[in-house]
């Protein structure tokens, strides 16, 4: 068994970790498909559960995630691809999604944008 | 809103990292009620889908994660808790539980058990 697909309805959350600062960029599924894809192509393919399909991340963006190393976790329902990240990984344009810091009861944006969205999106 | 905890079914995945280093320790998960004391308390509580209840990380085996600082996601349907962590975080006393690199189909032992289990939940 590669990995437990089983437990939580065919998904499984896959953590993107930047292979060179080791920060966590952003969080998303696989399902056995995008796994199977992600394993073939090197390159980070999810299952998106809105959409209900698999996306290669940086299909619409550009901002592609270079698969360096994937970890499997003890109970082999989560993963972490450690990437080299083309451009920022979240859709607002910050570096990684988690730009929030949750402090005493509210939220702080700790880090910038770095690419404006409609850059990356067209207008 | 603090957290989208409806998108799947009342638990979203909480990611643990090493404050220190960087290194991803765990993925686990936190519904409102462990969110809440996670918060109230300052040290993470994660919600067992298998056990169906709260449990404090370190409960039985002393290894607790204090919160250094709490990220959320865009869609704030995911958290990263950055901790300092007592011992290991993993139950088969790796110092993570993404010990085991996926390469070449296989899977590759990349960290050493630094406790062993029999020394943290008693023989």
């Amino acid at each position: 068994m590669e990995l437990d697909f089983d437990k939580a309805g065919g998904i499984i959350p896959a953590v993107a970790q930047d292979a060179d600062t080791g920060e966590i960029l952003m969080l998303a599924y696989v399902n056995e498909e995008a796994w199977k894809e992600t394993l073939a192509t090197g390159f980070a393919v999810y299952y998106s559960r809105s959409r209900k399909r698999l996306w290669k991340k940086g299909e619409t963006s550009g901002n592609v995630q270079r698969i360096r190393r994937i970890l499997v976790d003890c109970d082999r329902d989560s993963v972490v691809f450690v990437v080299d990240q083309s451009g920022p990984a979240c859709h607002t344009g910050h570096r990684s999604c988690f730009f929030t810091e949750y402090k005493d009861n509210r939220d702080v944006e700790i880090a910038p944008v770095v690419v404006k969205p409609e850059e990356m999106y067209g207008k």
